[in-house]
């Protein structure tokens, strides 16, 4: 029998747990709603402004500004860099370096994160906690249903009545894809069959001193581009990928070729990626003109080579990649294992110092690093990637082997992974803030299969999440990230094809109940049809699931709100006050979005939230008594 | 317990079933499969060859062609036509008329026709036939999924080494759409702002003698076409017209607004129907562009008046709606009872002549008709439409009244309809055979709701149906529509938002039975979310059910075939032989449909083909020892 002494217990371990990852995202410059700081009692009328929590991402520069301008780079400050135990220290001279005194900036405690780490993992299977959250969830999903039979039609009433602004001129970010697969299979056999036609005599790779020309790729795969056709170039998902993402990795190669992969989807390359980046800007291209569309493409940095920064800022400046309607997003896959086995790193400490150097070099010193400066202008973030579903015997611990010291081929784990690369951003985001630059979120994969202990590294680690279908096992995880409105972007299509038929995804279920859910596409390539990806995402769901228009509209303001666009842009796509928690941060003139709608969802999470704090306000009155 | 006799008695009351569609198939030059023929044993070896029985459409004009050219009428026949009990006769000359002997053509017998209906109905409910069907069923259903655990790497292989041919560039057609809804509700809202914002001040209607402005017609709406959005358009349908079909018809109306309606999306009004035109033939330049897709829309004959035909001739050819990508059906609402009880015709006979005389005039007297018959080169086939679920206490007999006694307010039944545009479309088709004219078929809306007997009125005088979700409750009727190859031109998203949940659609199970489905829209308008909504059909069937490129390509192959594109163009987008049946019909470079998948479609045919002549055949033993 459960206990109303066991409730309590619950909602102050909810309580806790959201004061935990608060701590976590203030820290990164995460975001994390004021609306559940002050019921946990984290608020004071004198705090700084709303505004002023926001991240910080560069406003996309003016129609007269040159996006690729290089001569604002700030001054070189001299601080030195040097990795320890898998963190970088920032040192502000030789001097401090010597006596190990690190410029003053929070430093991430490996012991603290393994404490507040276990508290959440013993609450997810806390029997108590996981009825409270399971009849809490139950409750928001009825609640949901009652106010839709009540309110349907006044919802509606209200959209009509709403001049000018419908489902298809609402802003909408595609808020997780990956650039390699950004264009549909179509676009690229397109692209393919128009580069053999008109250039086929150009070299386009050397192997072994003898230079190759495009006509000669394609006599060696003994195959006419004329003849190609969606079928033999094989990128589409199918049903054989479903719970094979092995197979599904291997879609990347047109027509089963890594030759065409490298040649086609690769930023480094013999053209210096250049057929990739002119399917990208077509793409892109495709966004403007749609006008009300935006995507947030992810880039590889893989940490295999310090290099790969600079080369992919030179890629990007040098074939003008740049498009208002587009920013970008750096993911870094879970591959160390494969780079060790080929003896590419020494210790996964190297592979973080890959990835990470750079940019605080490029942060310290711009002027010597102008290209990679400006190129993060336009970086809004991170993701982590690979399949989840891969077992990892290690289990992360303050014992773990520190990554200078990692040098098993065995791969870390995801918790590992995104401890360290949680911790890094975290460094760099402190230290570009300093700077008045533009600071990252920590957006990974997480929850698409695997351990739902993943859920709970991203809980604290994570800005928001892509796919986290797993929340759906998790009654006690679900409600955390309901309280904490940690946004998700989800992508039921690829879901459909890799891990999850249509029908049994979550994404209506989440939305109803007010998880912070957005529409993304993953890979048009692999599993869209029509030449508008993304809508067909929306259209799908919408049939399938039959949303109403404001479900759509909540589902697309979702998705500016969760993206890596600058204030200024939000201000303009979602209202003056977008930052602002409940119906008046909702401007329905931009949205159409119904105030009946904002008004439910705002006063449905203050009720839920009241629990936690009438509970922890309790334990303050029997501390009194006592 | 269910005895062999018991088996072989359904087998032989099945073929029978079949022999009877096949009378009337040939009757109306529609079509009836071969095999099937060959298995009944009604074909010989020296039978007229197999594309003497094709319909006849008239091939498209050449490109150096003038498609509005009104030279090349025939001359007058100078045959005089007069209806009689409902059904059309045509006389040589005075004489013949005045002694009764109408022209040598075949005229139905409705006292014939009620005794094959009672054949078919009988046959239905009979409880062993039920059984063998339902086993049978069950047998196709299970075999499919076997070849395809199977075959299903070898068909896709197959795909992969057919070159230049895939699911994008196979030809499709929408076979079953709305003229009145076949913009999408976006294109509609882009093409009034359009007007209005072009051509406030021009005189639009007429009302009580006095011209209205589009300015006018939108003050006195309270309504400034700036603000108007897809949501007070308010023409796409919702959850709220779920098994409310009145609720989904008043869709048609712009804003709720029936001078929209008649201003934007009627071939009769003062503007001689240009706004409706206009968008037409918008869309028609999108299915040029994308060169793989046709459509076969739906017009409005009401049978009101016999003006009709000649106007919508003239509005054809005066604004130039010619497309080579659409082919016209013309639609037939039954809404006698409407009209009837406005007084506006006196019986149902009437609204008969209204909607048959024309043809007859303009097919014996072609020269006085030019218009007419010049729009009737462009017309394939008739529909007949409304909402099926509306109950009729009319039971359909030879004792019923005749169509020129049918004076009550009271709709006639569904079989009433069909019976009398079938006899009427039969006379008619015969008459323009003789004369070397085009045929048209008979297509009506089937099966999506109301009593299944639909489906048998439908079984007898139908070349294909549009619907046909009622077959998921009639195993007989679903296997008899199966062993006809009746083509079923099915939409799943129509349905998601009228009767039937998308989920639950049968479309997958007919397609893996063997049934002829193929996919259409029925009314972009009300259903569609994308540009593409033909594209937006096949991409949800192939997300939601998993279907493979074959399947989709198979479904696309059907929509050729069941379309009324002319022999010439079936060749070309089909292959030469595509009017065998089997795998010598098909030709994979162009249908990118596997000969594997075909020669299981053949074999399977077949085999259930040989358990009834089988039956037959031991019928004729039993007889000779007997």
């Amino acid at each position: 029998m459960i206990t109303v002494e066991d409730y309590e217990q619950a909602a102050k371990s909810l309580a806790k747990a959201l004061v935990i990852r608060e701590k976590y995202a203030r820290l990164a410059y995460h975001r994390f709603p004021r609306t559940t700081a002050q019921y946990l009692g984290h608020w004071r009328a004198d705090a700084a402004p709303l505004e002023e929590g926001l991240p910080d991402f560069h406003p996309p520069p003016l129609p007269q500004e040159d996006p690729y301008c290089l001569d604002d780079a700030p001054r070189n400050l001299g601080f030195l860099v040097r990795m320890q135990g898998g963190i970088l220290y920032v040192y502000d001279n030789t001097k401090m370096l010597e006596c190990q005194e690190p410029h003053s900036l929070p430093y991430p405690d490996l012991e603290t994160y393994t404490v507040d780490m276990s508290h959440i993992l013993a609450l997810i299977t806390h029997g108590p906690t996981k009825t409270y959250c399971h009849r809490r969830l139950n409750f928001l999903e009825s609640k949901f249903s009652l106010h839709e039979m009540l309110n349907e039609m006044a919802e509606f009433k209200e959209l009509k009545s709403n001049p000018h602004r419908d489902f298809y001129n609402v802003r909408k970010v595609d808020t997780h894809i990956h650039a390699a697969a950004c264009m549909n299979q179509k676009h690229l056999l397109r692209f393919i069959k128009h580069t053999y036609q008109t250039e086929p005599d150009r070299t386009v790779a050397e192997k072994w001193g003898r230079k190759i020309t495009l006509r000669q790729v394609f006599d060696s795969l003994h195959m006419d581009p004329y003849d190609l056709t969606v079928d033999s170039l094989d990128v589409h998902a199918g049903r054989q990928t479903f719970h094979r993402f092995d197979k599904f990795n291997s879609k990347y190669n047109p027509v089963g070729a890594s030759e065409l992969r490298d040649l086609y989807l690769k930023t480094e390359n013999y053209l210096g990626g250049e057929y990739f980046a002119r399917m990208v800007k077509e793409v892109a291209q495709e966004l403007e003109e749609s006008k009300y569309q935006y995507s947030e493409p992810r880039l590889s940095i893989y940490g295999c080579s310090p290099e790969e920064w600079s080369n992919l800022a030179r890629w990007f400046i040098q074939h003008k990649v740049y498009s208002p309607n587009m920013r970008w997003i750096i993911q870094v896959p879970r591959i160390y294992d494969i780079f060790r086995s080929k003896k590419l790193l020494p210790s996964f400490g190297k592979m973080l110092e890959n990835i990470f150097l750079p940019l605080f070099e490029a942060t310290i010193n711009p002027q010597d690093h102008r290209e990679l400066h400006l190129f993060l202008r336009y970086v809004t973030g991170f993701d982590s990637v690979d399949d989840e579903s891969k077992h990892s015997d290690h289990m992360f611990s303050d014992k773990s082997p520190s990554p200078d010291v990692w040098t098993s081929e065995q791969n870390p784990p995801y918790s590992y992974y995104l401890y360290y690369m949680y911790a890094n951003i975290m460094v760099l985001n402190n230290l570009r803030r300093e700077r008045g630059l533009s600071t990252f979120l920590f957006r990974p994969h997480c929850g698409e299969s695997g351990s739902i202990t993943h859920l709970v590294s991203a809980f604290l680690t994570a800005d928001n999440i892509s796919h986290g279908l797993l929340l759906k096992k998790s009654p006690v995880l679900q409600y955390l990230y309901y309280l904490a409105q940690i946004p998700i972007a989800m992508s039921p299509l690829s879901n459909n094809s890799l891990f999850l038929e249509y029908s049994k995804n979550p994404l209506r279920e989440f939305l109803h109940k007010g998880l912070h859910v957005s529409l993304s596409t993953d890979d048009p390539m692999q599993f869209h049809y029509t030449k508008e990806a993304l809508m067909e995402e929306y259209a799908i769901a919408a049939q399938v699931w039959k949303l109403s228009t404001c479900d759509l509209c909540e589902i697309a303001r979702n998705s500016v709100l969760q993206s890596g666009l600058s204030h200024q842009e939000k201000q303009k796509f979602l209202g003056q006050n977008y930052y602002k928690e409940g119906p008046e941060g909702n401007d329905i003139r931009k949205t159409n979005v119904a105030q009946i709608r904002m008004a439910f969802r705002y006063e449905t999470l203050c009720n839920e939230l009241s629990f936690l704090s009438d509970a922890m306000k309790s334990e303050e009155i029997t501390a009194l008594t006592k």
